[in-house]
């Protein structure tokens, strides 16, 4: 269960409106990294953790966290859309400012949302569920929110050099603070269960079943060889469990496909005789 | 530019047509790490390389290999569903074997695709571009990708585990195999730039714009301390620059929002007089 | 600002695991109308909110109430999918409540969430953010929301009846009940607001910007006049400002649609000489 | 069966082309409550409506209106689109009139649509059928319209106060006219229903099924009580079964959720052994 | 404008109820080449014509007549769903034909749509716009319209194959022979456009804008030539205007790509030094 | 299996940035009608391809083909962004060339994807595996490749009179004529097709089970006859089978629908008693 209190849990507030840069920020509320995937994201991983107290709480923890940095962005954004004009596109053709706003802010703030956020993101396109990552496996959940994290860190940083108004700096500063924190933290995370699983998602699988001779081989599929020289050509693989090979020519060695015709039911186009096409030895 | 081989990677032949669990498999194919999800992600992220042609290079050998691991499962999806039944309803109730395959495939494999494998994943639904990430920065993406390698290994050791079928196992041997190399090759370029970079990302964001006060700070929003006991709650941080510390009660320093009314032509509920309803003393 | 309390809001234990069922209460979990779709609705609306204390806190407390539903049906799921069976094919045919489960469980449970809840409907299709519905006019909100609570009360009585689990139905109970008081708390908000404003949204377009003549008119576009006996046919009308009328065959007094050539740069058919095909008298 | 008048149902011309307005309008005719939408829902109603031909027969007149409404608007969008410039950058830095066509206009309407309007919102996403409600209880249903019709007409007045072009206001003063329409006869056929069923959705499911306790209760889940001083915080409720009382602090009263680890085919992460981590006290 | 008339443009009536198979006929209700798409893109493509009223005529004729297609697919259903039943789990597997019907139906059709057709393909994907194709380009579109209608055909043709109920048979005997007519339409509409204009889409872009020396060439990017033996690899080319040839070994030749680094308000990823990896030489 | 050569198939270098038109150019790499969906649809019809060897490596050729326009495009997008500003709102006022591009360009290019191409059409909406046609009938699918290349050119063509920049004009000659041969390709394959196996697709349905009355006979729903002078309403149909008529006032001849009501699980809304409204003669 979830309780709500009044005060944002940081300083959200703009200097002055300025509604295009609203829609540029809706990228870190409703996108792919923004704040509303890392909330669900956390909090399903903690309803669906099986044991393991410690992740879960840790879990929940920070999902509930994340429900405050929807709401902060939420109430950034529905402050810089107040100045929104509603003036036709004849007076705007007049005033670059109007004009610049008319062009570039997102219609559907003032047409959908009455100068609201909306769950979306920069590009006016839905939020939608298949950001949120939750496998079950932890080692590999961890790694998703590092890499939530990292991107959208990218992303606060980016928008924090997009504005020159100090109120919404002010609040980036605390976001990208607080992205760091968390990038921190399912590094421990990862540590702590790569200590104790091995590095390898999943650990339970037992290598008899998988192909040991393509396991810790790097193929070369393009021309040249730039990618010899990388750490994952050479030396002891990572997961300390094999050494690390750079094949320059990999070889197909599976099948050359020939499908049955569809039965008949399927109406699907029927194959010709060989004598016609399938062998042009004939 | 390209070229095709006609032989596959390695082998994609089913023991027996198991239309079934064709529909399964296509998680692997069009889910959102699925073959086609790293395809297009290394590819982009190869194409959008700037400098560095170690990187571009090898994003392009592995982005290159999953086009041939997208054929692979194609091929492998169009065979298992050659046992595909036409029968009507009255009949599948007789046979329990037909019925369970009634009920359980895609009908679209038939109606749609004609026995051929699509782009979707197993719940039907397709594949889309919110699942390539490229951010133009190579730690954050190199994140995204071991995990999109971890997420996709866990999934092929299910499907493994879901099927007894020789032919179906053999090829997802290989194709757990290679999950495995990639996380390794991933893991490895990941620890080279965060020796050369540092481990947040982004690391050219100067700390003296971000909050130092909280960046370090493990901060509890639910009841209970469990989350106390992980290591990102005490000793030092991941990336070597602070110290972990817990917050057992946050405080909620933001300002209690209070928007401005719309202007008119939003046509929003009006605030009403404030001696009705903001403000109870009165 | 949020916090997290441990237990759930109200029971959410099945009495034996059933992973079909588990597929078919997703649909409030993550459906259009489902408990994701509500929570946030009532979250953006809260935070949206200009003025107006009042509502913006009892938003914040049933938005803050829907999140905590989220996590009991997010429970129950992971709990109901505790009994899937990973048994292959062959074996299905064999033993028909295996059967039915293989096919009528989402594959995604078990090979993407790892017998976990995933924020999607029981067509494994993903919430989006379209679902949420955040107007800047309370009157339209609320509307939208008293919909969507007897949507979701309609769609939690029919899962209601699919299931005889006890401890299904003991959660649902709750729901129910829930869904109930909200319906009528939508009702009693709509009521002081209508008292207030006025029964058409929004009430503040003159009407003199509006074709009288058409606003309390039913047009019969369809053969039969089974429509003419409904209260919109006759009467005074609901808002109190006019007296509806039948219009039994509603004349099209618009022009018919004569579009302009496209600029050569479109590249569009051109339009042909009026002698061979737009005037047959020549 | 449908069969089409040549003439428009009423004026849809504008005074003179206005690209990026055309992108604007688009909302109403393809956004989750323009036309498209309510054509199709009225039309999905009526054809899934059991029973009640009065309802079945009003339903399908307002759908087949509906459908001249969006030909109306799609009328206007390609007159609208008339004067797209096709001037290439430099070109429209010298002149801001282009310069805001070029900014502000959706490229897709000339790449794609050759000038033409297409059938989506005003962020360019495609109408989806999501967007459609038919639950096959029509009091629910007629909630979802009287919404419908509240959001729609509420978007055209927004609408009609961004532009000052005579046609088009004309065309919009017909069209929030028709909303007036449809709201009031939404509440009319709404206030029948209620009256022959009950006030709360679905009135045929027992009361005996659902906890009476938490059934006519509102719940304070956030700090503050302004909520107190609503309806329904206090009096009869709504649907005169039951009084309304007021929870200052609501109890959890569900368990603490402990799931069961996930079995060995899942590889899921184990649970740690409880001395470590699932119990601080040992 | 358009009216509607009551009675089915066809016999619409199956002769028992089978919510598995209603499952599967929603594909050529709401798929990509189900009744709702030729429907809406007809009826778009004629109200986006511009000039040429016999085109136009004509596709208001066909838009029309699918709008009551898309009723007789959905009156359909909602009687094929009437056997639904509400059994639960266990009871199902006593019985193998409610457990067919249990696991083989969509749970929307019951728990959102009440027994009602909803405007979704098979695999309860909904419907959406970008099925809609309307280029303004009228030999574009026909092509469009030729394609929906054959992989419109093939699909009812495939369902025909999946039952054997005579009123279902009955309903799509016409529907398919409705599908060779329009095939045969498109296919007189294609055969005029391109005597008038030629039949390269567009006509109207000058050769001399074009790299013709690529304009008739078919390049060979595979192992193996097999597909030298086509039409399309030798004799002259379709449009009359130049003769195929067939490249063995197509040469690439663009530039090996070389971007710039990114500014630094993006944080990319910086280019090391060319001696440590952009020039192996050094 | 695949390989990668690291030139680009053609020259891909823009004379200039130009952020705005890196949006538009968006349409034709990651649209409906982009090389994405070439590349894709190529691909699976090729994989999928049952016998017809002849036609599985042509389709393969073309589908590797179309990868490297993808990659051509990409590395496009990417040079074009290179001059994006990351000025703010007061700078961008004073300058209108940065006015424009702020407004006009996808803040997603800078926010997301660090100054990268992105899979997603000039809307900035994601592109998605139901643009991806694959029938298993050839006759079909080559109808759909036709349509996809007559499309995709008229896009391209757009695109090149929208921009006067040399480099991107120069790439555009060569994709123009790249499917200027691919619809002559598609023509022959079609027209090898229809000789084989006639022209209606599916060809293996017999005419006994449809209903020929209607098979050759268009039908004019709308006012006016202007429809009738086409090539589709006389003569021979165009399969050699049959002689088109036209009927000018078709009638309906099913049934008029009269629906059972719901069962009492599903609480729809039940049916009146027929004296007051489903009989008005009562």
């Amino acid at each position: 269960m979830f309780s709500h209190i009044k005060d944002l849990q940081y300083n959200a507030k703009p200097s002055q409106p300025d509604p295009v840069y609203a829609k540029k920020l809706q990228e870190i509320l409703g996108g792919q990294f923004g704040e509303i995937s890392v909330m669900m994201q956390y909090l399903f991983q903690g309803w669906n953790c099986r044991g393991n107290s410690k992740y879960r709480d840790m879990l929940l923890d920070i999902g509930t966290e994340e429900i405050a940095h929807v709401e902060m962005i939420a109430t950034m954004i529905a402050q810089l859309l107040e100045g929104a004009p509603a003036h036709d596109q004849d007076q705007a053709a007049q005033d670059p400012v109007v004009e610049a706003v008319l062009g570039g802010m997102n219609p559907q703030h003032a047409v959908v949302n009455g100068l609201g956020a909306q769950p979306n993101d920069s590009a006016g396109y839905p939020w939608n569920a298949r950001y949120t990552i939750a496998s079950g496996n932890l080692l590999a959940d961890f790694r998703a929110n590092l890499n939530a994290e990292s991107q959208g860190r990218l992303q606060a940083v980016r928008l924090y050099e997009m504005t020159t108004d100090p109120g919404v700096r002010d609040m980036l500063s605390f976001l990208i603070a607080r992205d760091k924190m968390h990038q921190n933290q399912w590094m421990a995370a990862i540590e702590e269960l790569e200590q104790m699983e091995g590095a390898v998602v999943p650990n339970t699988f037992s290598p008899d079943h998988e192909r040991q001779d393509v396991a810790y081989t790097f193929m070369n599929f393009s021309e040249g060889e730039e990618s010899s020289q990388g750490r994952w050509a050479q030396g002891s693989s990572m997961d300390g469990k094999g050494t690390f090979s750079y094949v320059q020519n990999p070889d197909a060695v599976g099948q050359k496909p020939e499908l049955a015709p569809a039965p008949a039911f399927i109406h699907g186009t029927l194959p010709f005789t060989p004598s016609k096409d399938d062998d042009p030895q004939l």
